[in-house]
């Protein structure tokens, strides 16, 4: 998506160790125009396989899966990350490892609101590792529901968590694939079909 | 708001303790349609203020902010929870205690994203005691930020957060207020004036 690709080029932050910051329009400020025109992509791409709920983790996938929720007109329903132990019977839960944070953290979605009825899109802001994502596929399996793909606004090409995903037989649509960044400050971008 | 209240009454759980749970539709997974229409009504109340932020607290303050903003057509912002004591000069920052969790917390905003010429409306899922508003008030305060108001979803009026608040000064639009909770699960509103 090249609007998404400019933005990066221009306000993104590129720090040693392949840190890109995106805080000024994607996970602290938001733009919410970016993020509406997002959602209409992912929503053109996925809008006749039935999708009857999206599907993130809190808190940095919230904004962005609202507006994609928006476009398909159905719930979006937030994973709650915990780190206690005390878990009911009345949730789906799954561990994740975070590289950011270096501790694993636990995800939690209510029974209530997710099972076998359910066609789910994933959407997350980031996509490195892929553990949450895999986090999520998780939760979908104890509920029954069938995961339609995966909607990410930045893939970290050069990470493996895109092609563990893809080897999995998920369809991923990263709206902006990195493929390289410098530490001179540069970007440069995986080159998409479309 | 009279959408709003009937769906708290229809969808709402009450439990003793005065614990009133929506996440069937508010905090756990979001009705968008509703959260738009929210966003209007805040819109309609603060579109001459001069708005140009939109700041919340992450996590549930997001996506009724980001369609709040997206009214606006301003950035929504979201203060960072953090326990961290190692915090870095560029942000603002300020304690919050959580009455849910019984812990503290400190809530960061980076001093990139808010200065002096912003007029900003707070946004928030849930009023209560009212803390995080004030930790909200606080880093806008620091930022020299000016405060057109606070929009919130849910009140509770039969908590101090919002008189608080009122009492410093601050107008308040809560879309419902909540006057008493009964063991039987009943909801009584405060009446609204439009």
């Amino acid at each position: 998506m090249k609007l998404l690709e400019d933005m990066i080029r221009e306000k993104g932050e590129v720090y040693p160790g392949n840190i890109l910051k995106v805080d000024s329009f994607l996970n602290h400020m938001v733009d919410v125009s970016l993020m509406d025109k997002m959602g209409e992509e992912f929503y053109e791409r996925y809008k006749d396989a039935g999708i009857t709920k999206i599907l993130t983790i809190e808190a940095s996938g919230i904004a962005i899966a609202s507006f994609v929720a928006k476009r398909f007109e159905v719930p979006m329903l937030f994973a709650k990350k915990t780190k206690s132990l005390n878990i009911g019977d009345d949730v789906y839960t799954s561990r994740v490892s975070s590289y950011t944070h270096g501790t694993d953290y636990d995800i939690t979605v209510s029974r209530k609101y997710l099972d076998s009825s359910d066609t789910v899109l994933l959407i997350d802001d980031f996509l490195a590792l892929g553990n949450a994502m895999k986090g999520l596929i998780e939760i979908c399996d104890q509920a029954r529901a069938r995961v339609a793909g995966i909607g990410i606004c930045i893939e970290k090409g050069f990470q493996p968590g895109g092609a563990d995903l893809r080897m999995m037989g998920i369809d991923v649509m990263s709206l902006a694939i990195i493929e390289r960044m410098g530490d001179d400050g540069t970007i440069e971008f995986q080159r998409q079909e479309d």
